[in-house]
């Protein structure tokens, strides 16, 4: 590739600035709804340490749902392969929070990426760790090379008060007997890694290893095996966007995960890792505009895994 | 008819008591399990005075579901149509605690003897009244005639403690904006009325007033409209059994109510109100035996309401 | 009851012919929607030998769906309880032509009620019949106790170049083995009993042997036994009216059967049977003013099963 | 990679050939039931020209449900994006043949490599190819190298009389009028396509191709624009295995296309494309021994998109 990737990204936001303002903010949580619409950023990091910035992309925001790859990798390292007796790895078809195939499917959720997944993910995490949340931040501060990384309280309780739905997920697991933690422990960690705050530079960083075989490029540190990465990868590609994956593999060819904050991290495996942010979401609950520039992203530079 | 019901009993009960043991006591709350599974008793109350009784008529047992009713008709006297803006009238064709219909059809429940639709109505009558548990005692003290009928504390904890799909429901119906009070409050009631416990006798007492175009026998009082309590029975016709509704209807041809503690109560307007309790249940949660002594009265005395 | 029923008739008339317009012919078969929207009529015989009429009671329209009361009749006559092996009893609580149900439930209808219970119901009549069309026409005569009763050459064609959705029906319960003869046959004679064409009198009179214990009055001849034709009107009380049978319970409070040539036909056991005619129909499928008139005539007789 | 493929494979093949005879030849289809089932045979065919091969990987088999992506290779090539219109690109989250799924989504199949979105990408052919059946035939006789490519008319017939699962789903689509010609037709179409008949070498060469951004590499025919060649790629990626494609894509890690004849291709973009036959099927309706010598083969090689 000749062109730099700050080169490709600027090229892309011309094209993707005269959009016309599609989607709407989140705002099933009124937290999230307080954030102003028009915010948006762009990280890359690659892994021969070139990286790309634009607009937002030292901002904080809520990462939401892209929590559950972290939780997710914690925990795959930890269980491995015990964690396939309480969770799939199949697509669902059916919205983030359908209570329906979870109760045809007799509490064993489709998959770890959407949110019954993820209660059963945090439930695995409480029996593990004596702190979890603590044990949560750490690992993301490691990640995201970067101490600061913290949880934002207001989101967190507006999650907390508003969130009858996972609360329904929860009960419904617990009536059939997968999850083992009480109820309002289990749903009291999940509130608290959706409400998580990062930066597009922060998730970038933070989705390398997932780009170079298990290890975080600026340590050294593996936290998964390389098969295990490989895995997490293939999960992302079929499962990160609720009944929008096909949609995302089909555009954008790379594995990733979308959060209704706005927030969109994807690698391409060997290569990179980015991130985007914006906060319009479509029908679908993944960012508008965020998709839209991922999509013209890997189509300009002809890079995607297939 | 020559023969009295007493003796029609005697006839039904000598067919049924060589009938195989089937179906199983209800063991999902365990206090429930602690039921001897060979109990049964029956009482038919007349609303020309004439009654009949057999067996374990005058024990006390946990009435369930079948309190549905009698919350049902509370609310429907207090609010009337206004309940149809949040519950349907329709059979819901699926098992009494069914999350994924509830979802699909946005957490307006089907009709209000389910489980979901039972919570609405809970969460009505918690509107109306300041001291709802013992408005409820109140009523169903008038109705059985009795001042001594009231719940069963530990019936009440065990429900609490594994009432794990009913608060899935709560939280469902809360996430869609059809619950006004708070989850607790509302399960709270719930598991109250569900922790009734009422002899064979006082349920049999308690249904008169539906067979007698809304008032009560005894004292002389209304407690529905005469239109209010043709409309009550056609719902328990449509509705009463879960999803094994057009059985009952069909061998049976009575309105009536069943309860997972093995109670069935049912009516023929203008005629009687009939009580049997048996608590094996068969695969749809309903009393095997009870149902089928029911079947066999109304052959035997060609009586039915078709 | 002091006012004979014309009377009441011509009350009730007064207040629905004032009624706005509401709901839509059924166009799904072109050629049923040709027919005035406009029509209204209805015809009430007692067993008594009492009779009234009101308008368009003497002409003739699709009967449609209310020929799956008398296909099961016959087919119940005949094959008695062999039929449950193939047919449930149970309300569907969906559409009347759904397949989502079909296909959870393994090729087994819900009732005889819906389309693929009748379509079943015709697989046993080519069974049992060397000229099933011949031996229908031969039952609904006598009922109607009219040799012209005939079905419409252009409405059975349109049926049948339209009927897609009937033909998934029969195609779907084919492999899962719920049908014997070919796909074709099978439809063919099923758009044969849709294409039938009665007048509401004709109707009313076919109908009171269903309030008559099975036996036809004006000739003595039982069509059914006591039993079985008890079992019928519960059949079309829980299941006479698609995902509309609790409303019609509700409101009506008779056994009855709609069709989507705005017909419907129902019976007070030991009393009279009803047929009302108005093709506009409400979202459901059922006739607007039909359920109307009979919700009146109840309320103002007083008179309903329950 | 310093092993040749042909060593792999008979590393591989080591390994499985102990593997427990687990699964079921298909037998839905009474001719697809007569093939040996403990045929096996792979080849893999590499951009730059190596090539492995192992057991029966010159024999003829039923391709079925691979076809798919033959067809749909040729539609996309015709109408781009207006396919889009009539069928999706989401996993279907659900078996291959579910009409529940269908109805509630109005008849739009999930995508083009279920058995609905093939019937709908079977009538769009219908609509540009006078000739459909030869146009077919000479688009693999391109793909595969070899003019004998035909199909087995037995298989044909087989599929002509017990698809009727398939006409339930053309019929149902034809209701909501997203089927354009006759139901028959194209059945008749889609059951040819499922009857041709491959050997692991030429399916193998016919998917070349989709590793070579759409190009032909034996001729250097361009049967796809490389944008779309990818897109296809990422469709097998996330819905080539009914509802078992995220396994595939977490083990094996390559888009890919199974058949109930026990055949399954894959390709690696960039490098290779690679056929597996073995009769015995998984309770998902895919080749048990197929998918374990792909996780192996990927395994061993370190390569997969991920």
């Amino acid at each position: 590739m000749k062109k730099t990737y700050q080169e490709v990204f600027e090229e892309v936001y011309e094209e993707v600035e005269y959009l016309p303002k599609q989607g709407t903010v989140a705002d099933y949580i009124p937290e999230l709804g307080t954030v102003s619409e028009n915010r948006f950023g762009v990280y890359l990091a690659s892994l021969d340490g070139e990286y790309a910035a634009l607009g937002d992309a030292y901002e904080k925001f809520s990462i939401q749902s892209i929590s559950k790859v972290f939780t997710f990798a914690m925990a795959f390292d930890v269980f491995g392969g015990d964690l396939w007796m309480r969770v799939g790895v199949e697509p669902s078809g059916d919205p983030f929070n359908s209570l329906a195939q979870l109760e045809y499917e007799n509490g064993i959720p489709r998959n770890p990426l959407i949110n019954a997944g993820a209660l059963v993910i945090a439930d695995f995490l409480l029996s593990h760790f004596e702190h979890p949340r603590e044990a949560f931040l750490r690992f993301l501060r490691k990640l995201g090379n970067n101490p600061d990384i913290d949880y934002n309280p207001k989101v967190f309780e507006s999650e907390k008060t508003f969130g009858y739905r996972n609360a329904a997920l929860v009960n419904l697991m617990k009536s059939f007997g997968n999850i083992t933690h009480p109820v309002a422990e289990v749903l009291d960690f999940y509130f608290f890694q959706c409400a998580i705050e990062m930066t597009c530079q922060e998730l970038a960083t933070s989705f390398l290893p997932f780009a170079n075989h298990g290890v975080i490029p600026h340590s050294g540190e593996r936290i998964l095996t390389a098969s295990r990465a490989k895995r997490l990868n293939a999960l992302m590609l079929t499962c990160g966007f609720y009944d929008e994956a096909g949609q995302f593999s089909f555009k954008v060819g790379l594995p990733g995960k979308s959060g209704v904050g706005g927030g969109i991290a994807a690698v391409h495996p060997d290569y990179y890792a980015v991130a985007v942010w914006s906060p319009r979401l479509n029908k679908k609950g993944n960012s508008y505009l965020g998709m839209n520039f991922l999509e013209r992203l890997t189509t300009k530079t002809g890079m995607s895994i297939f």
